[in-house]
C-alpha cells in the first residue's frame, strides 16, 4: 500500500466573479498535475469566486454560479483529487445563508465539505457578514491520508491574540489526522510574511503534524495578495516557501506510514528563498503588483500622472512605469506661477531618463480664468486656501480631461501622511482612480525613493532631497504647515497604526500641543478620505475599508 | 408593596465621542424624571458613545471615556435606576475585547451588565468587527419587578428571517420575566417603521408580555435613527408610539401583580399617531433631518449648492433651506453655452421663491480656457465625454471654492439612479460633502417634488415636468443615453435592492439586452461610486458602508 500522498501545492491568481478565467486556470493546472502523477492539488481559499468577493455573495446568481464551477471542476478529477475553496449554501435555514467551504473533489464528486469555523471579521475582513461559522468537525481522507483541512484563519486563533473562543485544531487533532492542510486568502501587509511564518509554526509546534500553507496571489482593488505559500515538516523545517507575487506550482509528498512527515520531490528547494526579501522591497514589488492588477483586471493599459517634481509623483511614476511598461505611462507636468524652476527640470529628468512621455500645461490662463469669473464673489477677500485648492483643481480637471479623452487611468500620488492630517485638496491632487502609495507615510516615500535608487540613480537626487512643498503660493513648504514628516509620521503610527491615546503618546515623549493638533487633524479630515481613491494596502492599518470611522463625531477633535 | 414601576422611556439624540454632551443629556433626563416620581429611566443602545462609534471601539481610551461615563451617570442615580447603553470589556482574554452592554444602574452603582447576543453584521451594521456574542442569560430585577432586557437585534430573529441559530428570549422567557425592555439604535429606512413595529408584536404575541422599546433620533452621517419608541401591552395594543426624528420622553407604568401588563399615565395618548405619516412624508423628514444633523454635529451652519433648473437640485434646494434655514443656503446658477434659458428662469424662480441667495456665474470663459489650454493634446479629436465632463468639473471647482473661501459645506445633487449607472461626472456634479438624494431613485425624486408642492407650487412646475438633461452638449436629454426612468429604476430595483438575477429580471418582463446594459453600468461604475460624498441613507440598501462591491471584478460586466 502506498503510505504516501503527492500533493501539488497551487499558488495561483484568481479574477473575482470571472468563473470562466478561473475555473479553467484550475482545470489546467489539474490536469498538469495529473500528468505528473500528483494525488491532489490544493488551491487557495475561496478560489472559484475570486477573493474578496464581497457583497456579490449576497447575489444567489453568483453563489449559483460558485455551484456549477465547482461541479464543473469535480468532472476533470478522475484519478487525482482537488481541494478548491467556494461558497456552499448553508442546509438549515437558521443561521447566515452561507459557508466559506472547502470542496474536497474526486472521482467526478464533490467528495466532501469542509466549512470554516473562525469568521475574520475585523480591519479589511468581513466574513461573519456573509458566512455562518462551523461547528462540527471532521477529517479529510484522501487515499488513506487523513487530512486535518482548514482555512485560513482556522490556524490563526492565537496564544498572543484569542480573537475566539474555540480553536478548531484542537478539535480536530482529537480524530488523528496525518497533517494539517490550509488553505488561505491572506493578504499582504509589509509584517505579514513573518507574521504567517510565526503562526503556522505555532501550529506545527502545537499539533506535532506537517502543514501545507496555501495562497493565492494577486490584487482585488486595495487588497494585495502575496502567496508566499509554504510547506513545514514536522520538525518545523521549511520544505518549500514559494515566492511572493509570482503564481507558482510545485509537489510535495506527504507521507504517512510509520514516521508521518511531510518531504520535497525537488533538490532545488534554496532556488525559492524569501529570506532575501526586504520589507521595502517587498512593499515595492507589492505595489508594482498592485497597479498592474488594478488596469488588468479592468481590461485597461494606461496610466497617466501629474508629475510635479517632488517625490511622491517620481516614486509612483516608476512604479507604474515598472507596473504597466514605460510606453504606457504618460507624465503631465502642470506648472503654475508658484513652480520653481527645479520643479519642473527635476520631472522633466525623470520623465526622460525613464523614456516616458511627458507634456508640459501650464495652469496658469485657466487658473486665473476661475479668479476673474469668481472676481465678483471673492471681491474684498484674500488669498487663501480657496486659491490653493483652486489650482490643485483646475491640475485635477486637465489630467482627468485627458484621461476621459484618451481612456487613461490617472494614477493618484498622495501618501499616508498627507491623507492623514488633511494636507491635500479634495477634487484636486487627491483625484484618481488608484492611489499608488496611499499607505505609505511620506518617511516611508523617501526610504522606498532610495530603494529605487538603490543601484543606479533613476529619482532626480534634487527631488529627494529638496524640502517637500506643494508650490500653491510664494515658497511654500509642508514644513510651514506641518510638523517635520519624521515627527508627523512617528504621532501618526501611534495613533493610526497602535490606537494609543493621546495620553500615551505624549508620554512617549511628544509634545502635549502637537499631538493634540494631528490627533484632531486626522479626525476633523475623515470627510475627506472618504471621497479618495482605493489604496493599494501594504500596511496593517491602511486608509480605506480596513478603517472605518465616523465623520461626524466629536472625540479628540 | 409597591407591585408597579414607573418607567420613563427616553428618545434622546446623542453625538458619537461627545461624551460630555451625552452624559450630561442623560444625567438631565434622570433628574428630570426622578422629580417626576419615576422609577427607571430607559435610554437606547450605546447612548453613551453615540452610535455607531464605528472604529473609536478599537481605542481604548474611547473605552475607557465611555467607563468613565458610565461610573459618572450612575452617581446620579439616587432614588432611581437608569438603563444606559455603552461598550463592556469583556472580562476575559478569549473573543473579542468588547461587549455591547446594557448597564444598570442605581444607588450610585453599576448594579447589573447585559451583554449583546445577537450582533447584526449585515448592509451598514459590522457589530461582530467589535463584540463578543452573550452566551448567559439572566434577568434585571429593579424594585421586584423582572426584566428580560435585550438590546436591539436580540429581538430580531423571526421565523422570516432566522440569520442566528439562537433566539435569546428564548431563554430568558424561562426565568420568568414580567416584561420585555429592548434598548435600540435602529436606523430608518423607508420602510422600516412598519417593520419594526411587526416584530416587536411577533415577540409580545410570542412571549405574552409587555414590552418597551427605546430607539433614539438623529443622524450620524449617513444614517438616519427616526426614534418610534413604543410601548405595547401583553394584548399587543400600543400603550405609547413615540414621535419620529423628534426627541422625547413619556411614562409609563408596567404593574406586575397578578395581573402584569403595562400602562400609560397619560391620558393624551393619540396625539402621537404615527399612523398619519406616509412613506414619502418620512423620507422628507428624514432628509431634512439628515441635513441638519450633518452640519450641526459639525460645527457648520451654511450649505451652497449649484442649482441648474432641473429636478434634483431644485428638491436639494428645499431640503436645504427647511434643514438650515432659508438664510444659510447659497444657490449658484452656473450656466454654459448648452444651458437652455428655461433652465436658468426655473432656477431663477425657485431660488427666488424660496428668498434664497443666488448668485449666476457663467462657466464659459473658464471652460473654454481648458480647451485653449488641452487644444495642442485634443488636436484631431471630437467633442466628446472629455468635453462634457470638464463642463461639468469647471462647476465642481467653482463651487468648491466658494466653499473652501466661505465656509459652506456643498450639497451633492446626484440621485440613485445616476449613481447606479455612473451618469455624472466623478469631481464634477458629483462633488459635495453630503450626498442628499444619493438614496432615492430619479422617480422617487419626482415623487418627493410632488411631495413637496402638494399644498401650494413651491417647486416650479416646469422643472417637474420637462424632459431631464444634463446640459452638457446642444438639445442633449437623459433619454438619449438612458431608457426612460421608470424602466429604469424597476431594473435596478430588481437588481440593487432585491439581489436578482439577470435571468430573474428578464423574465419580470424585461427586455434582455436592455438589462444587460444595465447591470453591467451597474458593475462598472463602482469605481466611480466609491469616491462620491457619504449618502443619507433612507432605503433598506443605499449606497456606501451598505453596499460592499468589489471594483476589479468581472461579474455580469
Amino acid at each position: 500500500m502506498n503510505q504516501a500522498l503527492k500533493v501539488v501545492i497551487a499558488q495561483l491568481n484568481y479574477h473575482t466573479g470571472n468563473f470562466d478565467f478561473n475555473t479553467h486556470k484550475i482545470i489546467q493546472e489539474i490536469n498538469k498535475a495529473k500528468s505528473n502523477g500528483a494525488d491532489l492539488v490544493v488551491f487557495s481559499e475561496l478560489c472559484v469566486c475570486g477573493y474578496p468577493p464581497r457583497d456579490f455573495l449576497e447575489f444567489d446568481d453568483f453563489v449559483e454560479q460558485c455551484n456549477k464551477a465547482v461541479e464543473q471542476i469535480a468532472m476533470h478529477c478522475v484519478g487525482i483529487h482537488a481541494i478548491v475553496g467556494a461558497p456552499a449554501r448553508n442546509p438549515v435555514k437558521e443561521g447566515k445563508s452561507l459557508y466559506n467551504a472547502a470542496f474536497v473533489l474526486g472521482e467526478q464528486k464533490i467528495q466532501q465539505v469542509i466549512y470554516k469555523t473562525l469568521l475574520p471579521n475585523y480591519d479589511i475582513f468581513d466574513e461573519y457578514r456573509y458566512f455562518e461559522p462551523n461547528r462540527s468537525f471532521k477529517l479529510v481522507e484522501i487515499n488513506g491520508c487523513k487530512i486535518a483541512l482548514t482555512i485560513c484563519e482556522d490556524l490563526w486563533n492565537t496564544d498572543e491574540h484569542p480573537l475566539y473562543v474555540i480553536r478548531p485544531m484542537d478539535e480536530l487533532i482529537k480524530l488523528n489526522p496525518h497533517c494539517i492542510i490550509n488553505i488561505a486568502a491572506s493578504p499582504f501587509h509589509m509584517h505579514q510574511a513573518n507574521v504567517r511564518k510565526k503562526v503556522l509554526s505555532e501550529n506545527v509546534n502545537r499539533y506535532h503534524l506537517p502543514l501545507i500553507y496555501v495562497n493565492h496571489i494577486g490584487a482585488q482593488t486595495q487588497l494585495i495578495f502575496d502567496g508566499g505559500s509554504l510547506a513545514l515538516n514536522k520538525n518545523n523545517e521549511v520544505i518549500t516557501a514559494f515566492p511572493y507575487f509570482k503564481e507558482h506550482s510545485e509537489v510535495v509528498e506527504i507521507k504517512f506510514d510509520a514516521d508521518t512527515d511531510i518531504i520535497s520531490n525537488h533538490s532545488n528547494l534554496s532556488s525559492v528563498n524569501n529570506n532575501l526579501n526586504t520589507t521595502i522591497s517587498l512593499i515595492h514589488d507589492a505595489l508594482v503588483l498592485g497597479i498592474k492588477e488594478y488596469f488588468h483586471k479592468q481590461g485597461f493599459k494606461q496610466a497617466i500622472l501629474g508629475l510635479s517634481g517632488g517625490i511622491d509623483s517620481a516614486v509612483v511614476l516608476v512604479l507604474a512605469a515598472r507596473a504597466l511598461g514605460t510606453e504606457n505611462v504618460r507624465a503631465v507636468l502642470l506648472p503654475s506661477a508658484y513652480s520653481s524652476d527645479h520643479s519642473i527640470d527635476d520631472a522633466k529628468q525623470l520623465a526622460e531618463r525613464l523614456k516616458i512621455r511627458y507634456d508640459i500645461i501650464p495652469i496658469e490662463n485657466t487658473y486665473q480664468s476661475f479668479n476673474t469669473t469668481l472676481a465678483e464673489q471673492f471681491a474684498g477677500t484674500s488669498f487663501n486656501i480657496a486659491e490653493e485648492n483652486l489650482q490643485s483643481r483646475t491640475r485635477g480637471v486637465i489630467l482627468m480631461a485627458l484621461s476621459n479623452k484618451f481612456g487613461y487611468i490617472l494614477l493618484n500620488t498622495s501618501n499616508k501622511s498627507e491623507l492623514a492630517v488633511g494636507y491635500g485638496t479634495l477634487y484636486g491632487d487627491m483625484c484618481g482612480g488608484l492611489s499608488v502609495i496611499g499607505d505609505l507615510y511620506k518617511t516611508e516615500v523617501y526610504e522606498l525613493a532610495n530603494f529605487i535608487n538603490d543601484e543606479q540613480e533613476i529619482i532626480p537626487v534634487n527631488t529627494i532631497q529638496k524640502a517637500p512643498s506643494a508650490e500653491l503660493r510664494p515658497n511654500q513648504k509642508d514644513a510651514d504647515s506641518l510638523p517635520d514628516y519624521a515627527l508627523l509620521d512617528a504621532i501618526l503610527k501611534h495613533y493610526i497604526e497602535e490606537r494609543k491615546s493621546p495620553k500615551q503618546i505624549i508620554d512617549a515623549g511628544f509634545e502635549q500641543a502637537l499631538v493634540n493638533k494631528v490627533l484632531r487633524l486626522v479626525n476633523i479630515n475623515e470627510w475627506k478620505r472618504i471621497q479618495s481613491p482605493p489604496v493599494l494596502r501594504v500596511s496593517a492599518k491602511a486608509f480605506g475599508p480596513g478603517r472605518r470611522m465616523p465623520i461626524v463625531a466629536k472625540y479628540l477633535n
